[in-house]
């Protein structure tokens, strides 16, 4: 059975999903620190996608899917959940492709967000968390009842094809690298970076990396059976996940090297690191991978090391709170 | 009289600075912005001197002018009086000419700027502002008695060529440019850049921005003569200078269009742009070209602007306090 029969996801997609986004995502900047190098003892690229269309790689996948829908699909329109930069991916995506995209966010998301999105030209629905329901039933039974097509956040197979093109553009730069260090929250950017730099780079080790307080994933990998947790409580919102999904758990099983976690201490210091020196505005979800490097818990000393800086959508006053 | 026979800078010389410091200093990334695009109805390339080595422009003319030292200079060292980017741009530069550097600071100068600048291979000699002593004096006084060549920030020829060459790199990338925004503390960024600019566009409008509160320049500008500020209070902290220099000033009346000053809250209202849109760190006086073009006061409505990010050497906690 090849990839795609098995619903999940190859290098054919990764290229294919390349060739869909090519000269409407940005091909992002590669950028290094001697300094960083000094510290770690490495040679690390860092792939910033704090610099992609709407902030984060997450536009990737959400356009590639999108690209993919028929037209009769794309005339009846999208439906995705999220309070994150999935939205806000999904509705450019949409705006640029000329598809209706609504946007299921809970009734007490920041305004800030909403404003983003809607700015994006997205329809925003409220839902109201303590009805019960949860955002994923009620954005199913939405796209239903508008005959829509759901674009979950990571567990689809043209979204982790979209955001495997972010390690297709990096080790086409860089040539092949050692190591590959890659935030975590359900698994999308971790699995579709797996595969193409595996593909690209055969003998890379991928490393995801999750928040402790969010350890889901880790402990997956480590028990091969899935593990959830319930609203974890770190900074790194983007990996606030519940967990790795149907399409992802089996592909970081079978493409990734190891799962470690790192504190929200940590992710800080990678943050106040990024910024001050690196002169990088990066989330703290994107700080993840650069945390995993620099917390020394694999030995990467004398590597050639990739670190995915996946997104950089902070609000400054949240930020300066982090670093007071 | 041609320009180096009359101690100012033409193009030849910024010419000769880009032979001089390249393979050396980085060659900056160029950025763009729908939304600032939008916002502003132009068309705008920023020059990320954020980027550059120890995090600002100044190492471009920094370097250019050790590295044009005689054999018999370089062995007796250079000083500088700086507690600013100037300071660790001399460190580094000698650090990689193998030039002992001396840098004169206050005794008050913040820890973190004396060790920033130590750890750049340099000397930190500490001279007491209490004593009366200014520190242009004390640090002339330090070169003689040691016969070491006097670095100054801004009013040298070879500083001024070296920052030329960050308008030089950035019109070479983007073709030319109607207008150039570029900040202004003693000029030598300014100057320099106007010289490349009109060289390699020739139909540019130079235009330096200067913090409202340190409107020196400005008024030097308007008057034709050179007007002082004492002790300015701004957050552009690298344009408290009191005026423009001896070389500076007739090239700033000879090539450069039009001055004009920018409040503290449009100086932190650009950094929030350039922070939160953008992902880029910039410092306050980094950010005084981009606030000049939001501003509005000059209608560069349909052009194509080319805007100096000149740094991004931020302390991230006094940064967070202008974001709270």
């Amino acid at each position: 059975m090849d990839d795609l029969a098995s619903g999940l996801v190859g290098w054919a997609d990764v290229d294919a999903a390349a060739e869909r986004i090519a000269g409407v995502a940005h091909r992002t900047p590669v950028a290094t620190s001697g300094t960083f190098d000094s510290l770690t003892g490495t040679r690390a690229f860092f792939k910033c996608e704090n610099f992609q269309r709407m902030g984060a790689f997450k536009f990737r996948g959400a356009y590639n899917a999108l690209s993919r829908l028929s037209p009769d699909q794309a005339r009846r329109g999208v439906v995705a959940f999220s309070s994150g930069n999935h939205a806000q991916a999904v509705a450019l995506a949409g705006r640029l492709l000329g598809i209706p995209a609504a946007i299921v966010m809970p009734a007490d998301a920041p305004e800030v967000k909403m404003d983003a999105t809607r700015g994006y030209g997205a329809e925003v629905v409220l839902y109201d968390r303590a009805a019960g329901e949860d955002r994923e039933a009620f954005a199913a039974r939405l796209a239903t009842e508008r005959g829509a097509t759901l674009i979950p956040p990571f567990d689809h197979p043209h979204v982790i094809a979209g955001q495997g093109t972010a390690a297709k553009e990096l080790i086409e730069e860089t040539g092949p690298l050692d190591w590959l260090f890659v935030c975590c929250g359900g698994g999308g950017l971790l699995s579709g970076c797996a595969v193409a730099a595996r593909h690209l780079s055969p003998g890379v080790k991928v490393v995801g990396v999750e928040p402790a307080a969010g350890d889901d994933a880790t402990r997956s990998f480590r028990t091969r059976s899935l593990q959830r947790v319930d609203n974890p409580v770190t900074i790194a919102d983007g990996a606030r996940t519940q967990s790795l999904g149907r399409i992802t758990f089996p592909m970081v099983l079978e493409h990734v090297h190891d799962m470690l976690t790192v504190t929200d201490e940590e992710i800080v210091e990678a943050m106040r690191f990024l910024w001050e020196r690196m002169k990088l505005v990066v989330e703290p979800t994107g700080a993840l991978a650069t945390a995993g490097v620099l917390s020394g818990r694999l030995d990467t000393r004398g590597a050639r090391v990739g670190v995915i800086l996946s997104g950089g959508n902070v609000d400054l006053r949240a930020a300066a709170r982090l670093f007071a």
